[in-house]
């Protein structure tokens, strides 16, 4: 019986080095302390979580299958520094699955399998919506904290009930996939497919469907993409985002551009949003500023517009200090706030700001 | 000061050499895409999960306590590929303690710790219940996705409020225990007795008590196992699955054989079920195919015949892409649905079925 | 494209390389078997988590950046070794922000990223309240099981509806940090602010806000340490914390003593607590136990009496059965109970007992 522990134990560590050799533990976890302020309304200090890169943990591997085939997983959820509290996941593309119980972990960020062949990447799963990479990619910002570019380009989401971000049950093709965007080379791009899964035969049989699609080229020091998602909503009619953007690094300085329309196919509720942004080398780190605008369709032709500034400084390539102040003005009876995590109600033409400090650590 | 920091750092280099030695990462990430049909009533397309193996990050090792003993843990939850969200466990055995905020992760699949003794394995957690195993390794599909055995096999268990696959609680004696059911040799066996932890002096004390226990043997190409389980619940007289099965493996041919009865101590709530199978190696992989038929003890001799076949390819031993296929013919007032991840609620007599196909990886 | 592949499959590699160099996943898996009584009321039998050490997954890690400094993270959770579920955290350091949905794991014992200096560590996140240590460090039990000092230590906490041992959204400073207190040399000490992040300009705009101290030293055989925190309660004044402890190891016998204030600030809400205990070691283990004395301020003079008692026997230095035996007499109105997980209500002056045996290991 020894005999048949020890191979328990042998049996145990062959299984460790099999299963070790293509996991990929990986995170960030970041902590800001933020003051938040809609004027004449209210104001908030707080700590959020994400100032600089929103807080996650994840596991990931690729495995060579040989003859140019390679398998991949990637499940990868968000969690609260300040709390430690993770995040709800969302069943069906609508408001009407987002998840109960949000205080527990889940792999709501991403969550994936994948077949690499010589002809690209099919990708199975939960995923991100191919227009929030512009979001991501082309702010300098990187779509995180007080100064997200997405205070504005995701206005009226809530409103038409949708999740801008990532979609369940979808099948992806990605062409030239690669974990970083700064590390594609020439043409990359994805489409996908995203079920609803409603009932057949109901009237919100396709709510949450979602067709999308992405094209990036990448030469040199330029780098910019173009991408379209449709997400079927029967209650308002279907939700179209339409975006592109791009960066160019000319060394002294890195110049982003990004415009993108969100639509709900309601009369009145097309935002168009426009930012133009930089990143600005200094000492160990950069210094990010941003100019955004965007307009709403309505009769009044709300409007606010975003200017944002900060510093990041890199004490080494996965730690960093940073500060950002964003301010949005709102006009027309737009009422849009910085900062995803204030949690400040935003309030029809009132001035929102924000200022946050923080430290971020990546593994 | 500087010196602290310095050792701190090292302190926590040498703890991490001690603790990442016995720690193994693994699970398993798989995305299937099903359509799914209930007669005449109702279909659907969509993303589930584990059409081959169940979507699941486990962390689990062994340490070498010497003279025979080792120490050992085991905690492992279930996600969905296709939302990325976790899976709730339960409490106390019965339908009652089923948890809220089921879209957090928890290590709802096992969460145990053990002492291997020359003796064999005392086991305390949460655990599978024994009668469990029958249907997963004596089925071709391996109790996973459309075609799953426990269609047919778990019949009448959300009627009488019970979980039938695990124990939280849960105390066991293993013989002869091994990751993998074909690398044991010999003998083997699990003994468990589960709590259900009801207050003491009510008239539900009782319930969620589990007694269980299985013997199995492997002698070369044949490898079968006998077990029994009783879930008290007085609401219902008490939950009793009895259930037998094997494999061998005769190289051309793996052929499989099941049996079971599940029964809720009501007239007419018990279940039998019989099940042939067979894995036909073909080319890379293997043809899957099951022959199951269940028949309720009640006045109108209810009854369920399943068909299914499959086609496994492996890309390697870790990587796979599949298809399913099965079919339920419901009789007599039965109304039993392939797939455990449809949904689709099934109706008396009215014909199940559906296909999936999906990529399944292993880490 | 192939070489494409093999680019994203060799950035995999090298990421993993990267991300892999400064991640531990460390944890304890416990499991207890209890029997608990309130004597004339209720007894119950059951499996409960972490008798020994409360079972938990974490992750951490640290960077060295060079010239004295350093970054590091720490992300923990704890889990149910008995049902495989995870705890919920708290948003705002009172009641009425404990999680809902707390079947899901979340990262609730910490949640933590951190600069250490020369001068000190800053850490960012969900922490322990320094108070909490003494009540850990100081007992024989380690403040867990059925004879953890935090049975009569946290007297009223519940009714004053406050969190007393973790507070979410907290900016510390850490002195001479290190993982474990026994190896901390010389002068150590933890100042920490957190917020309850109330909205402004309302009665409980303060609620939850924190403010806490620790100050220890150690020196050669001796390790003591005092600390007080301030918990803003608008509904209960607020709650305050003071308390100190200390360990003398004299090699036959390592000797424990504490002191601890618990005080809602409203009448006859203010609990003194003492505490006097030994590790006594004994073959490859040890014996501890402790005698400890509660009192509150109010009319009745309410009392309560432990007296605990175990063994722990260490198989290695990771792995451990245990035994522990745990009685409180009340008076004059006062209804402790034994063991964190027994779940037995309290009566008033009935005598609680409670034993446990239970197997904990450690990665």
């Amino acid at each position: 019986m020894k005999k048949l522990i020890v191979c328990a134990l042998a049996c145990g560590a062959s299984t460790l080095a099999l299963a070790q050799s293509n996991v990929t533990i990986f995170g960030f976890v970041d902590a800001t302390v933020g003051h938040y302020n809609v004027a004449g309304v209210q104001s908030v200090t707080k700590m959020v979580s994400g100032g600089n890169q929103a807080s996650r943990l994840g596991f990931r591997g690729t495995e060579d299958l040989g003859g140019g085939l390679a398998a991949g997983f990637w499940i990868e959820g968000q969690f609260a520094t300040d709390t430690g509290a993770g995040s709800g996941s969302n069943t069906n593309n609508t408001a009407s699955g987002n998840g109960t119980g949000q205080s527990g972990f889940s792999f709501n960020r991403r969550s994936t399998v994948s077949l690499f062949t010589p002809a690209g990447e099919l990708r199975l799963g939960r995923d991100y919506n191919p227009t929030v990479w512009q979001n991501v990619w082309w702010d300098p910002f990187l779509a995180s904290g007080v100064a997200s570019a997405t205070n504005l380009a995701f206005a009226g989401t809530s409103g038409a009930g949708v999740n801008a971000m990532r979609n369940s049950n979808s099948i992806g093709y990605v062409y030239n996939s690669s974990v970083y965007v700064d590390n594609r080379v020439g043409l990359y791009g994805q489409a996908q497919y995203a079920m609803g899964e409603g009932t057949s035969g109901t009237a919100t049989a396709s709510d949450g469907d979602v067709v999308a699609a992405l094209v990036g080229y990448r030469y040199g020091a330029f780098n910019g993409s173009i991408a379209y998602s449709k997400t079927k909503l029967a209650s308002v009619r279907d939700y179209t985002q339409t975006n592109a953007g791009g960066a160019w690094d000319l060394g002294v300085v890195k110049l982003y551009g990004e415009y993108g329309i969100a639509n709900s196919g309601m009369p009145g509720t097309r935002y168009s949003s426009y930012m133009i942004g930089a990143k600005i080398p200094l000492g160990s780190g950069y210094i990010p500023v941003a100019l955004q605008t965007v307009s709403q369709n309505n009769a009044a032709d709300s409007k606010a517009n975003q200017y944002a500034i900060g510093y990041v400084y890199n004490f080494s390539i996965k730690t960093a200090i940073y500060a950002s102040y964003a301010r949005i003005a709102n006009k027309s009876g737009m009422g849009l706030t910085v900062g995803n995590g204030s949690g400040l109600p935003g309030s029809p033409n009132a001035t929102s700001s924000g200022t946050e400090i923080g430290l971020r650590t990546t593994f």
